[in-house]
């Protein structure tokens, strides 16, 4: 019994992307051609996701500030890569008030730039390194497209920015937040097993000597890049003069990354986990954990709902208690529409046998259980056993969708079948990556350094390959 | 022994507040015009204000929300007072990438039309209403001068929009939001004693009906409006086309509210509280509860540092070790620079008589404790005294300055002595306004409905007069 308001997803998977974030209330389409509003649900998710993110921040030492929305041209234009990245799709104010202004500022499409030209200002030596500073803001990107958390004028993100006195250090920094942050936040509480690798230098930053990418695998079988990590090396600390009284006492330039992850991460965890009933949160990031329907008004059944409302608060549980006018029918759909991992039902025959029922999200599975059960441990177990089954049955579908492939013709007939992330050796060529292109939009994903080629030899050219690369089709 | 980088408060305040704002790594000047940078330490008060707000806005039923930060100029213009008011100060997007766009788009300086124009298309019953929704953002207005969190081009603050089936119902969410949530935050959180009240026409919010505002006195006498919350009536609903159908089943146009405060309360909290050694934060919003500085580097000595602070993050109180290779003298000077509550000094003289010193920011008290005592409770209670003795030493020095006037002759011997509160009577004539402004730029902060006229006559005119009003010099 699909929701009528939801596409299937195996019939339009766009439509029923558009139609679960709209009957979930996650955010809608403004006024503001290109812009959304996340509305309260998903605001709920994004600062939860932003509490996650910043206590793993915090603890390995970096620290939340507030750079201006707007940066000057001339400002922007001091690294040459990045401009030439961005000017397409920066968006310009050119008045203030009622008069033309001097120099034109662009709204923030990204912050490399104030950050470079601040920190040239704080470091002198060393002892002054490293530097790891991060953001919670939104940008602007001048695109013609609006999927909301995928694609828009404006969307929300952190962007950290750091320094280092040594390259090795940089690197571990740009690696760190890509193991340790953003590849657990996927896994631990997404329950997405994204993958994560290098760009090819075509896909990568402009003005990164190398950016580190995660990509996620769509119910659908295309690729959603999720965030990535950019090595800078000195380019950005020579364009804003960053530098520093080294150990030898002699200036040196500071080594440089910085990295991203935006509200996109709340549309990967739409396209893995939900259904045609609407959306499937994973417990851990969900703003309501558990839904209690009381079926009908007796006196009992408000009563017990109330008490386990009180009980699963002190656990730390987030928990609604629907009492609203709706049939119970209305409203198992609601819960299931918005994703809540749990739902209690307590009805007046149910408790003349003691008993309650809980209902799984995920997998729709009711369990009955005594209502005199530990209700706190009950819930907390099961929502620990949906937290791993979403990751697991992602893992699976994951791992089905990956193919090998040692031929041109075996990744055609790959993608005449069904897309997914495509193996297969490249030998560094971006011409081979071109014509790799031509097979139904096919795009290197990420380099696996840490795998090795299949044969040894480009799929496209047959000349030698070093990279083992992920191909796929881009969200 | 007052720090020398900062300049005394009684000689130059305006450069005293900049030295305490920089000295203290609150916030610093960006190479953006008019933008501030909101570093790490004044980005963590931040943070706990946005906390302690949050918590209190979700109590009473309010959610956050996100919406676009640019506006079209048609969107923008739908309510004729508004756009009038702020139209001198917006910023306008005129390009997107490479082209001009057919309607140009102002950074938001406040975000009354975007949410009118949402409540717009999801209101429908009065079973909808009311909804009450936050935003945390930051918005931009293009002012001349650039005062670190007081005056400045991008300033980050909250704004409720909120809209109702009824007046009473909107007015009361307009006073609930000063009076519980403003008043509140100031008085028990910030131990700053503002008083609150009414607007005159001429001061009030474009737009509004009514402007609460809650005005707090400076060290200097000097008045800042620090908060505001206005009723709108039917104004925007009936601009923006916001109607419901009612408990008759009859149309009607909603009744609404908005609310903001800034990250100009930071400024008010350093500007009350803060001495000429620098910062002094109340312990309620202090980044860093406690600073505990070894003397030398005995093993006894760092591990009794090592062991109070795990005692004291354990019952969730931020505390750091300062184990940096400066001498104890700066070490103390920086704690005092930053405004942390309390300082704990562990030397081995001390302990050989089985002592610490604690020091307390406010007043500079030293108290010596045996180290064995319970650290917890002697930190929590000290603490407890701090926040205490800010709100009443900021209770006497704003009672010390307000005055009463019942002749113009009154208020101009009270502004030749100095600046403070003055209570005076008026008829509610602008033009008395007006005269009242030629006295060193007297301006009125609000008006005190719960208060009686001192004398029923106005002190300009000596005409009927029902208002009392407070008057004072404006930040």
């Amino acid at each position: 019994m699909a929701n009528k308001k939801i596409t299937s997803r195996d019939i339009d998977f766009a439509k029923w992307y558009t139609d679960v974030v709209a009957a979930s209330h996650l955010a809608s389409y403004s006024n503001v051609k290109g812009c959304i509003i996340m509305e309260p649900y998903g605001y709920q998710i994004w600062e939860n996701i932003q509490n996650i993110m910043n206590s793993m921040l915090k603890k390995s030492g970096h620290q939340n500030i507030s750079m201006p929305m707007l940066i000057p041209e001339n400002l922007m234009k001091k690294e040459g890569e990045l401009i030439n990245g961005f000017a397409p799709e920066v968006a310009w104010v050119t008045h203030g008030g009622q008069e033309k202004l001097e120099e034109r500022l662009c709204v923030r499409p990204t912050s490399e730039t104030l950050f470079s030209d601040y920190y040239s200002g704080i470091v002198k030596s060393y002892r002054d390194l490293p530097v790891k500073y991060n953001q919670w803001c939104t940008v602007i990107r001048w695109e013609k497209e609006t999927r909301p958390f995928l694609r828009g004028r404006e969307f929300w993100w952190q962007e950290g920015h750091t320094i280092h006195e040594t390259k090795e250090e940089a690197e571990n920094e740009a690696r760190f937040i890509m193991d340790e942050v953003y590849k657990k936040m996927f896994y631990d509480y997404f329950a997405i097993p994204a993958i994560t690798g290098y760009k090819t230098d075509k896909e990568k930053f402009a003005g990164a000597d190398y950016t580190l990418t995660i990509e996620a695998l769509m119910y659908n079988g295309v690729s959603l890049q999720s965030g990535t990590s950019h090595y800078f090396g000195q380019r950005f600390s020579k364009a804003y003069d960053i530098k520093f009284l080294n150990r030898e006492n002699k200036w040196e330039y500071v080594y440089q990354t910085s990295w991203g992850a935006s509200s996109r991460m709340i549309g990967a965890i739409i396209m893995v986990h939900s259904d045609d009933d609407g959306l499937v949160l994973p417990p851990k990031i969900a703003p309501i954990q558990v839904a209690i329907i009381p079926i009908g008004d007796k006196e009992e059944v408000l009563s017990l709902a109330n008490q386990y409302k009180d009980v699963l608060e002190k656990n730390n549980i987030s928990v609604m208690v629907d009492t609203s006018e709706k049939s119970p029918g209305f409203k198992f759909a609601e819960a299931e529409v918005k994703g809540i991992p749990v739902r209690i039902e307590i009805g007046s025959r149910d408790l003349e046998n003691n008993q309650v029922t809980l209902v799984r999200r995920d997998t729709k599975e009711k369990i009955s259980i005594a209502k005199d059960s530990d209700i706190s441990s009950c819930v907390t177990n099961l929502m620990n056993d949906i937290q791993e089954n979403l990751l697991e049955r992602a893992t699976k579908r994951r791992d089905e969708m990956t193919y090998e492939a040692r031929t041109l013709d075996e990744v055609k007939k790959i993608m005449d079948t069904r897309p997914g992330f495509i193996k297969a050796d490249w030998c560094g060529d971006p011409e081979c990556e071109a014509k790799m292109k031509e097979i139904k939009g096919l795009k290197s994903r990420c380099i696996l350094k840490d795998e090795k080629p299949l044969t040894g030899k480009c799929v496209v050219c047959g000349k030698d390959a070093h990279d083992l690369v992920v191909w796929g089709i881009q969200y």
